[in-house]
Order: C-alpha cells, then structure tokens, then sequence
C-alpha cells in the first residue's frame, strides 16, 4: 500500500547431483516475492546446458505446473525476482540475465544498483558494446566478460570485475561449472548461505528463502566477499573484505526484509520491536490500544505496545484477496481502494484513543484515507507513530525511494505532515536512534534520511537516464 | 490451510437509477470472498433484461476489466461466491443461477442447506422436473416457481415456498422489478442489508461487504423474515418470523465470518476474543509468549494474552503470496507447503514456552508440522489451545464439516490429539461456554459440536447423493 | 466471409468397453467444426457417471490438452458445435445440454430448430418449468422428461415426444445405458452413422465425421427414424418414417456441408459441381479464366470450368492465418479485411475475362470489395455467378438465414445487386434447377429461395422471442 | 504438413508523420506469416522511444487487442515473423532486436543466414563482447555497431559491415531517425518496397505483405542494394551491387513464397504452374484427373492440367481448422492425424486414375498416408508428380533443409521412394529445369538439389554450434 520498493531478491543453489532445481528454486522465489514484484526468472543448468524462463509477473503468475516440469533436472540453478510498479516494463530487463561470452556461458542476478553505472555503460559503448537491457546487471556481465578474457578463472574474472563497480550489488552468478556469491565491499544489500540436508547449497537474498527450501543457515556473506561453489567444495575469497566500511542499507531492517529474515547475525522482526520501543520513548502517546497499519506496521506495534503498556489490538484487517488483479473502483462508484483493502474492527476502535503504528508515511494519501477509516468507526483520538525517520534524499544503491516532490516530507514539516494526514499528534523515529538499532553504534547507510552517501552518486536527473530512451513491453 | 468451508457468500443491490451495478457487486464479493472461493458470479438487472457472467474460480480471476466493463448499468444486481476445495468442481453450479418461468425470469443466490433437499428433488422429478444442476438452489427456484404459477405476486411465492423448505438459507432473489432477502426462521447463516449514500439498497452475508461498497449498515435480516426492495421502498413481511428458535450457526465467530464483520449484533473480532478469555480461564497455561497461528488464531490469541497477561507476540508468518496457483512440493523436494506457507520468527520463540492458538483442529496434519516448526525454531514447550470445542458431527446447513473418519476429534481423545501433534498440553473451548459467547443463553446451532440438530436431517450418507452421480467441469 | 449460418454439427459414439471417448469426439467435432464455431461441448458417460466439459470458443480453444486427459475413459459419449457470430452469446445455452430427471440423467445434442418452440414452452412454463436456456434444446429435453415419466423406456419417450416437436431436428441423445439418434420426419437436417473396427459405433451431423475418427460409413439416418444403440447392438424404429414428405434443407448441399461429405447418398462436392454446371447453361459466360471465391466457391468454380471449357484458375489466395482472434484495421489504417483475406493473383487475372464464382451474396459489402480487388489486379471483365438462388425468406429450421433488410437480394433485383456489387454480368442458378439437383424430383426444403414453408411458422418477428429477454456471457 | 521452413518474413514502414504504425506491421505480419511461425515481434520509433512486443506464437497469439493499443503511434516501425518447429525454442530469439549502443539504440529484423556467423562471432567474442541470443542477427548488429564507431553514418556503417558478412541477409534496419533496407549481393532472399497513398514506405519480404497494407508496389531491392529511408527523401546506395552473382533461393518460388507474391518481376504461382508444365512434359502421366495436396500442390495441379490436358479436380479437402493447438492423436485411439487434416473426395476418386501433386516429398511418411487416403477411397492409380527436384544437400542461407537421414530423398532411390509411398508412379522435376523456370538461364542458388554452395559453407555438423549450448523457453 506504500510505493517504496526494493528492487530485487536473488536465489541460487548447486547439489551434489542433478536435482529438480527449478523447483527448489521456484520455493525460494516464493519467500523472496516481497523483494520484487515485477518479474522473476529462473536458469537451471544442466550439465552446462542452460534452460530459462523468464517473464513479467509474480511467481505464481509465471511459472506453471507444465512451465516447471518442463525444466530438465541440474546441479545449478538460480533465480531472481525483481520490483516493479506500473505496467510499462520491459520484459527485457527480466533476470537472471543469460550471456554467452569467449569462455562459455553466464548466468547472473543482482540485487542492488551501481552508483557509476552510467561511467561504465559509456566506456563499453565506446569499445563497440552494444547493449539489450537498461540495467545495470548487463554492465556487469560486461566487465566480468571482458576481465574473463585474461583472467585464469571466472572468480578471478568477478574479483577483477569488483574493482570497477561502485555501489549496491549482491551478485549470484553461474558459469557452466560453478555458482558464485559476491557482495559489494560496503555491503549495502544482504546476501547469505545454506545447506540442505542432501549437500545442495543455497544462496539467497534473505535467510527466510533457505529455510523455505529445508536447508540450515550456515552464514552471511561478508561485505566484499566472493564465496565459490564448486563441485568440490566451497572457497572463500576476502581480497575485497575491510576495503570499505560496512554500509547496510536500514531500511532492509526497519521496511524490505520479512520479519522472520535474520540478517547479518540480527533478526528482523526484533529490530523492528526495538525501533518501536526506542519510538515509544521518543514519542509516547496517552492512549487505549496500539494497533498497527497490516501488515508493514505490525511488528513495531507489538514493540510499542511492549514498551508503553498500551494494550495492543487487532484494529484493521485487511483484505487478503486484494491482489495485483484487483480493478480499482471508478470515480462514480463513491467507494474507494483502502475501503476494500482495509477494514476497521469496530468494537476494537469505538471511543478510543487509538496509536497507530506504521513504517513510513510515502505520499500521505493512503495514510489519510487510512486514519478516516478509524475516524469513522469511532476511534476518539489517533496518535501515529512512524518507526522509521522521514525520507529526505534519493537512494542510489537499489531502491526506488526518490527525491520526488510526491515525497511529502519533502515538502512539509512534521507539524503540517499532521494536519495533511488528520492525527492528534505524530512522531518519526529520530535519525539518531536508527543508527543504534542494531547495538551496534555502525555500520548503516542512512542517505536517504539525510545521512552522507557512502559512494560519489550520479549528478541528480541523470538516474533514470536509460529508462528515458526506452519504453518495451 | 484448514479442510472446514462456508459455503457461499451472497450480496444483493437496488439503486434509484441506473449504476455501474456490476463494479459495485464486485467489491461486495471481494469482501465476501472468505465465505467461498470456488466460483463467482454477478447477474445485473437491466429494466428487465438479465446480463450475467459466472464462472469457477476467484472474484480476481473470474472478473477482468473487460468483463466488468461489458455489463451494461441496471438497477437490480446480485453476486454469489461459493466454496470449493478440489478441481473438480461443476461449472454449472456457479450461482446465482438464472432461471425462466412463465412469469418471467428469476436469479436467486443462496447461502446454506436444505435438509430436506432430497424429498423435494424427488417430489419435483417425479412432476417432470428436469435439473441442471446439483445444487439445492434450483430446487428452491422450482418452489418458488411453482408458488408463483397462483401466487399473486414474487414474494408472496417466497413466503409460500418457505412453507416447504426447511434447513439454512440465507437468500437473495431478483426478479425484474425487485429485489428479494429471506432467511430462514432459524436463521442459521447472517443476513444484512445498508444503503449508500446516493439511496441504493445492499444487502450481504456480511455487514463487511456493506462497508466495502460505501453502504452504511441498517440492520439484519430477522431469522424468518422477508425484505422486498422496490422502486417504491423497503416492505418487510415477518410472517415466518418466530416460527422457529433461533439457530444461529456458532462457527460464522469462531471461524467463518470476517473478524470486521458484526452479525445479529454481535461483533465478531469481539467474540473471538471472548472466546479466548474464557478458554484462558478453563484452560491456563504458564507460558512466556502467546502466538496465534495466522490468520485464523490471531484474534483469539489477543483474548489469551489480555485474560493471562502473557505477552502476545508475531511468532508465526504467514506468506501472503502463496494462493491457489502455488505449486506444492514434490516428495523428493524434500521439503513441504507448510514450511513455505508459515515461517517461524526465531527470535520470538527461541528458549521460549509458547501457547499456541487457533480456532480448530481439523485433521491434525497441518497442525503437527506448524508445532514442529516451533520446536525446530527453539521453542522450549507448547501449550495449543483451540477456541472452539472439537467438531465430531456432520454440519447439514452449508458448511462441509461431515463426520468424515479424518477429523481428528472423531477418533481420538484429546490427550491422543496432544500427543499426534506433539504438544505439551491442549486444551479446546468447552461446549458450555461456547452457547455464552454473545451474552445470551442462546441461539445457536451446535450441531457439529454434538449438540442437537434443529432440523430433521438425512440419514446419515444421503448428504451427498446427487454429488455422486455427476462430475463435471 | 459470410453471413449465413447453419446452427450445429452433433456427434456421438457408443463403445463395446471403455475408451478414450473425448478424444474421439473431439476429432468428431474438428471435423464438425465447419457447423459451428460459437461453442462446443463434449459429455463422456463412464458407467453412469456423466463428465462434461462445455465453453464458448472453437473445438482447439475449449479443449486443451489437460482438459482432454482429464476427462475418465467411457462407453458412450456426445458432443456439439455450435455456431455463432459475435461476442454477446450466452454460456449457457452450449450443448450438449445435461439433465437430471426422474428416471435419471440425460445429455442432449440437437441440430435444428422446432417451429413450435415458443407454444411448448409456453404450454411447459405452465405446469411449472423453469428453463435455463433460450435453446429450444432444453424443451425437447422437458418433452422427453415428460414422457418418460409413463413411457417404459427412453427411446418410446423419444418417440412419443416427436408426435409433440415440430421443425427440424436431428437428435442425439445420451442416457446412462443407451445412445439414440432421432430425425425428425422432414429430414431437414442430415444424420448418419457409421462404426469403427473395434465395433464403436458413431453418429454424426456428416459424414466427414465419420472418416475422421476412423469409422466405416453405415447408413444415413432415415427421416422419422430412431435408432437405438445399446450394450446389446442396434434397434431401428421406423414409427415416424413415412409421417412426412422429406425436406432436406437444400443450403446444406449448397453451403454448409463439408465438399467430401455424401448426405442422404449424394456428394456434397459432386453437388455443387452439378449446381454449377447447370448455371453455366443458364448463365453462359465469354471469359477466359474461371475464379473460385476460396474456399466456398471452389467446388462450384470446377464445375462451371467443366462445363464452360474455360479454364479453372487459382485468382485469389486466402490467408489461412486469419482467424477469430484476428483485429480488424481501424478506419485511418486506410487499409480494409478483405485485402488482408483475400489477394489477387494478378498474373492469372490481368487483363482477362473473369467468371467469378461463389455460392451466395449475402449483404454485398464483402463482394463488392472482392471485386474491386479484381479490377486492381488487372481483370478486364467481371462475369458473376452465383450457384444458388438469392435468399428471401427466413428460415425456421436451424439456420440464421433471416428476412432481414440486409440481406441484399430481399431489396434489389439481379440487374441493381449487379450494379452494386460493380460486375458486368449477374447470374443466380434458378429455383426451379435447384429442386433438380440430386437427380431425383424432389425432397428440398426451398422455403427460403422463396418455397413454401414444410411446416406452419411463428408469426414473423417471433422467432427471436426469448433471445430479446436474456444476454448473458 | 511438411518439415522444410523459411526462417523468416521482415516488414518495415517509414511513414510521414504519427501514424497506428504497430497496426499496420500487424497487418503486415499477417500476410507474412507462412514464412515463420514460431515467433513475431514489432518495435516501433516514437521520436527516436522504441516501444516493442514479441514473444513466441503466431500473429494472432502474440497481439491482441489491447497488446496493440498499447504501442504509441510512430513515424517508423519494424516487424519480424520467424519459424520454428517444435516447443522449446528461445524467446530470447525473438526478433527484431533491439541494442543500445554508443550512437544510439537500434532495431534490427532479419530474414537469412550468414555462412561466417561461428568466424564472426569468435572474433567478437575474443573482443569482449556478450552474447543474449543463439541468432546471427545480434552477430549482424555487432558488426554494424562497431562499423558505427567510426563510420560518418548508419547506412555507412552498414555498407561497411557489409563486406564483413556472408551469406544470406535481407535486412530492415531503424535507427531513431531512419528505415535501411540492405539485401546481400547474392540477394538469397526477397526484398521488396512499396508506398501507401498517405506516402507512408513500406519494406518486405514479399510483394503480398505491401498489397495487404494497402501500398503500392515499387521495386525490389536488388542484390546487394542499401535503401535508406528518411524524413527526406530515399536514397540507394549500390556499392555492393553486382559484386557477386545473384543466386536467388529457388525455394523461393516453388515453396516458401505466397502464390500471389511477385519475386524479382516473376509471378510466384506463374512460376509454379510452369514447373508443373514442364513437369507434364518430363513425366507425363496416363490418367482421369490432376489433384494438388492442398495447400502446397495446388498451383502445380492447375499447371499439369493445363499442359496434360487432364482435368483439374478438387480430390483432397484440407480441414481448416486444424492448426498449432491441435492434438495429435494417440496410438490407441486407431485414427491418425493425416485423416483429420485431409479428407478425400470419393466421387472425385472413385474408380480413377489419379495424378497427385504436391512440391515436395520430405520423410515420406505424411506423404503415404496421403496416398493410403486416396486409395481407401477408391483411386485406381495414384501417379505422383513433384514440382521440384529431390533435395540432398543441407542449406546454410536461411532455411532448415538439412542433410539429415531422415529426408527420404538422401536414402533411396526415386523407384525406391515410389514403393515405399505406395504410388503406381514417381516423378520429379529435374534439376536442368529447375534453373530454367523464370525464363532467365540464371540467378538461382540450387544448393539444396546438389548444386554448388555459392559461398564457403561451414563444416558440416557447425550449423548448428550455437544451438546445442543452449536451451531456453
């Protein structure tokens, strides 16, 4: 209900020998779905054949009973799925992407944005590349590719290739002989490991994806790292580790991940819990029940209610048939989209001071409509707390949060935010208190709250600069 | 991810004017699509000329833009959702089914079951009936046909056809100039009816469905009672009010009906929670964390935790991506739905004695794997408490509950149940104090439950006979 | 490219054991598909247990692979097509239909159209009936169920209710043991039958059917003959033979009948060669090529060449790709339909003298544009002829021939439509040669070229009464 | 019902100002689309946007209405029907491809093959560049775009890339600003362009895709001619022109192309019937009537005829309906596939001495089914006449006739291959006569009935080197 997105979640695996791996990987696109709504994808490789499917939509949307069965069995396989809001998208951005090159044949998925995309994209254009897709992964199939010609395998080939790349990127790649894990130095987006009980190890974006699979969380992959699967084991490379200081993107936490993910040794659903206890000490609020926005404002709730002894309580419930083919009402049926999707529970609300708890206030619209809905079932008084600070400044490392002026804290104050939403009081986490979510006192990119970039980003405008050209279906 | 269904869902509207009745009726079924999901259906009303689509399958999957913007405008409307478990379901069934007679043609949704289904059919037959569907629907259009050859008018054919049905039914019935609500006079499934603020009539299974289409809510339909809309105004007949004891069946709170939904009075999210308070008190636990098993358990779990004071926490997600096209696991994945379906928050549960609430046990299957979720995410003992009694009688007024051997309470004591689903104590809801929830004595059918059955009901095995002999698609 | 359509193709078989039934109907109706292309259906009868499976749409859209596969092996099976032209058609009224009665359950496929339709239904709605459908289908089934009630078996209730239809019909009747074909004592409509090597014996609208499916030819059905295929073999009643004179529709050889089937003994291909030649002595032509419309005027087109010893040529190509889904050119495209179904061959038609031949004019618009597409090519001379008379009555007997003012010929002379459709020459074959054109003297219905109707008619208008009533999808 | 395909049918246009350009491509590709079923696309230039849509599926599965609505209208577009046989083939495949490269973005459609596509694509390779498709034309685009570096113009670059590529390509090329039409200077494949009277340019394989948009006929290309098309004006340029011999694919004529298409100033079905007249004369036959296999064999037949004087008869009758959705039979339903395709005529047959004409013989199997049909229905003798000499060697210019084992021709005998097909006679035209049809002694690539390869050919096995590496869906 909110238009901030993460742009992807990736999944990757190699078994001891050839499994059905599209359908392991098809269960772990199913619990990576929330990172990426606008497309997924799947390559299995058999034997060093490579057979894909890829296409606009969910999961459930793309892949078949007959779509899966039609896969061969592999010892490798990978998948991606990938965000996306409207309808004007391109099928030929759908990853993994799969490139043949001098040395054989790749599959990668990537999750993340480099912040010099558009440097590198000119400077292969200008040695004759050309280019299918407006995104960077392909950049990054190139600089591997061309590292690939000298280097004397292909991990040497994505370690040489991490010496360009600037910015987010969580990478799976396949080669015909090996799976491979990589994330950027400052480790913006996170990416970990498992094993299943039959040997198979799986990447995946988040922790959730391989217990979704059957297999064990065995660790993280660190910022910098390059870990290799190969047919004999695995091996770590960390020439790249400490090169850079440590920059999670928060709002993995505090937004993206699911609550059940565990993220760099940190659980989710806890951190949500204590940002809402630290809020609830910030901005506390004399009222009867603490009910959260479902679902993306549930877990602070249980924390805010933890911390200020407000009782917590169901208040809203939401439609869960309301999906992508939902038709949106027309004008002329005075009856609105939050109507069908969100509910009030009465009994709950009537007479009541409400605090109302979600993650983030985007646009305000939905926000308002939202806290009309408990005016109307009676609720007296509406505090709203909000886990998170409010965004200020365009994130270059793969999201799609904006500097756009839809953004409304980018144009009001708090105080006016208030008054355009309809609360008797409303509170922001404090920039301050995000850092220290973790225990940590570190280690997070805050840049879109106002905190410094951890990398030089693109002059403003120039983000989108390919999607500009281009407009496919 | 339980095997208990509702039946149907109906909705009903009459507006002023012409009005995009279709699109309206639509949004009254997304709200009612819990009751069934099996097929759907809208049949609009325009000045007497009937535009219908129908088909199996979910409101999102059975209506499309284009669908919806092929109706034309009327002023009558009425939709249907019915349940379903498996595919082989008959296409024919979808309601409301349209019928001609000599007066004119007629569509009727229906919610429930007739007991005495069987010897109406044969009575019918042996006439010269010809049936096209299974559905006792048709039979009770056939009544009321019949009625209709020498009643005066449509509802005074319903009040006569009332005369012979007995059992469940919630109805809507459309002829060219009305609109028609009748419940039985035990008023064994809910029935409402609002109006919006542009004057048109609604009329729904759900009091949620009301507030989905903008309609502020007026009343419910009294058990027994007839509501004719016309262009005129609202008439209600009561001449069947009374006849019988109110019914009410128990499991439209515990289990059927939308949490936001408040049937005769009675808030359902209120009732659920009661509930759980009372099961507190009859079945205490000594615990650290109450988690409810989503989303059928939550709100009792919310009463658990007010009556025992032990935190309520999020210990339990639930994938909301996964619907009717996922894909389960094949038996060499190794792996299995519920582990894709529900994932545990390890933080939450780790160390911890957890109760564990949910508002059945169906056949235990499902159940052991959730509780061996907990223990496999640390979770130090499990206390399951169900806010319902064990069902151990076939339901013969519209929901599948059948006595069926694979219920679990059918065969096994609750200590055995314990031990099945491997828990450290379980403890169900008492028959007393189900027939408390709503703070009468009173009301309510708990047949299923083993209490009496309020209506003469088929020998045992009759409920299914015209099922067997046809299979369609 | 025309508008004339006859109303149906059935079929039906009866196996000694259990086969693969709906795969064999399904080639039946592929064969059939030439009769209808607005639904079809397939009922499989699996010792009593009917499996159905009905939709709008051609034969290769309704029945996919797994729907095919999913339907159990049987005995006995039926199937339809059924014509239609644009999108508003109604769902419910696909055959075969399927009912349940006193004495059991019944499917019905039916091709044609009783001219007492509205008085039986009238005379049905009186005692109680209700209808689904606007299918005169559904009345013949309430007739059977009728008489079946004191009829001993289902082939005497078919019998005694042919004494009630009146029109054309050509049954195919399923019960739980038995299959019956049924044509009424006109004849109006063809129905033969045929058996395979492993004894499955087969009905069907044509006997291209037949062939398709791997069946030997038998017999034709006669006119007023019922025959009766059981467990036990075959029964021929005769009753009815010999009621009526015998009225075979004369389009069916003209037009709607596949060139390689034989009906009644005849070929339909050596037919229209005869029509054809009669024509070129009626309406001799100076040309010097010979032009076929694909693919309806090829067969006559052979036959004028034959008689006229001018030389058959291939002057126009139909592009065989453009099918139901394909979009007409919008106005500012500047192109239209016809140039995009039909091309010129310019080398055979520049300046030559063309005959043209097709088997109707319907509204003019498409042949006019034909026409002009020769005149592009090259054609000096433009000599139409036509292998039927014009149509200018309606037809009661299971086509949409109408007396409607668009049909061309019911507001113009020959010498006009000449002038309108832009050729230098018209002619029809007479209606006096059409009567001739099996050999023997007789035995057509000719009422729409003007002939007297075999039977009393609706009064003009009521043909279409229930259609007005109902629009459904 | 044959195994040989053209790879590919190429539309553009070039139009004065915004036109519905995505509609006129469809209709273009509709006309085109026997030359490639497998897959189409379209991109059209808004302003220098590309907006496209291609998938795998035929015309009229791939756009529907709302898929065409979507594209904005465009000042250029181009359009690209390819073949394919089986399932699995590669979306990614699918053309016109598109690339950004350092100039700009660029769309490409390509009908042919290149005979140095594995020399070309190492050497690109071993330069760093990725490959995203198994298909030459992205080998094409490279080249082109590394000429584009340097080159002072995208026809230059062209021109340049020219003298890099061998083998067959009739290219349609746009850039933001212009349309190229670029056909090798052997001209393997057709080319032609027209114009609309709103002076819109049309670009096409054939000469019926122009009629079917409703533009003139202007000229082919010739081998070796660029043509580039812009706001200002056409511009030929005709360095490459005459540098090496015209060796145009005879298939062409006798096969690939539409009947109604003019190749090079020749009739296509012209040509046709005059193979057969020289066929007539090669091996005449004794006999009562000419039948052609439809489609294939039907413009021969009129051509034999013609020349034997023995009468043209429609003796086969084609079951339109059976397309791609159809499902084959299985074994045990004792009916095959050919009888459902293809029905005899028996009074056409009866008794007769027949000669059967088709343009190929490729495994025979079809083929013998064919005449067993004829048999069955009563053909005396079967004299069976080819229009085109056997072939025996593999092509590598764009279609996919292979030196396989399974073309009968490459085992047997022409007496062996009469007994194995069950004819009373065998013949086929001459390999002398095949390069004598169009009048000229000249111009024709005969590679394929075992004349000389006009380029270096690969090593045998190559072809397909790209192919096996990769299975994509």
């Amino acid at each position: 209900m909110s238009n901030i997105h993460e742009e992807c979640g990736v999944f990757g695996l190699m078994a001891p020998e050839p499994i059905d791996a599209a359908g392991l990987v098809y269960y772990g696109l199913y619990a990576l779905q929330h990172r990426g709504q606008e497309s997924c994808g799947i390559v299995v490789n058999d034997d060093g054949l490579f057979t894909s499917h890829k296409d606009l939509g969910l999961v459930s949307e793309v892949f078949h009973k007959e779509t899966l069965s039609s896969f061969p069995t592999g010892t490798i396989a990978v998948g991606h799925t990938r965000y996306g809001t409207t309808g004007g998208t391109n099928r030929n951005n759908c990853q993994p992407i799969e490139v043949n090159h001098q040395k054989g044949r790749m599959a990668i998925a990537h999750n993340g944005n480099l912040s010099n995309a558009a440097e590198l994209r000119s400077e292969l254009e200008l040695s004759g590349a050309i280019f299918h897709t407006t995104s960077d992964t392909e950049t990054i199939a190139y600089i591997v590719t061309r590292e690939r010609l000298s280097a004397p395998s292909i991990e040497e080939a994505v370690s040489r290739a991490m010496n360009r790349l600037e910015g987010a990127y969580s990478l799976i790649l396949m080669s015909p002989q090996k799976l491979i894990a990589a994330r950027d130095p400052h480790g913006f987006r996170p990416l970990c490991y498992g094993q299943r009980e039959d040997g198979t190890y799986c990447i995946a974006s988040e922790s959730c994806a391989l217990r979704a699979v059957g297999a064990k969380f065995v660790r993280d992959i660190e910022p910098g790292e390059i870990v290799v699967f190969t047919r004999n084991g695995v091996i770590s490379r960390k020439e790249h580790c400490g090169e850079k200081p440590k920059k999670l993107c928060i709002f993995e936490y505090i937004y993206f991940a699911r609550p059940d993910s565990v993220i760099d040794g940190t659980s989710v659903h806890e951190t949500r819990v204590r940002a809402a206890k630290i809020l609830a000490r910030e901005f506390p609020a004399d009222a009867d029940v603490v009910v959260g926005v479902p679902d993306s404002g549930l877990d602070a709730a249980i924390g805010f209610s933890a911390q200020s002894g407000i009782p917590y309580e169901i208040g809203l419930v939401k439609n869960k048939y309301v999906g992508r083919s939902f038709i949106a009402p027309s004008q002329d049926q005075r009856t609105d989209t939050v109507r069908i999707k969100l509910s009030p529970v009465r009994s709950v609300l009537e007479g009541k001071r409400v605090v109302l708890i979600d993650d983030s206030i985007v646009r305000g619209t939905t926000c308002r409509k939202t806290i009309q809905t408990l005016r109307d079932a009676g609720a007296r008084e509406i505090h709203m707390r909000v886990s998170a600070p409010p965004f200020v400044a365009p994130c270059f490392y793969g999201t799609d949060i904006d500097s756009a002026e839809n953004l409304i804290a980018n144009r009001h104050s708090v105080a006016e935010i208030a008054r355009e939403i309809g609360v008797d009081s409303l509170g922001y986490l404090s920039r301050e208190s995000v850092c220290l979510l973790t225990g940590e006192d570190s280690g997070f990119c805050t840049a879109c709250f106002g905190g410094a970039y951890p990398t030089p980003v693109p002059a403003h405008g120039e983000k989108n600069r390919f999607e500009q050209k281009i407009h496919s279906k």
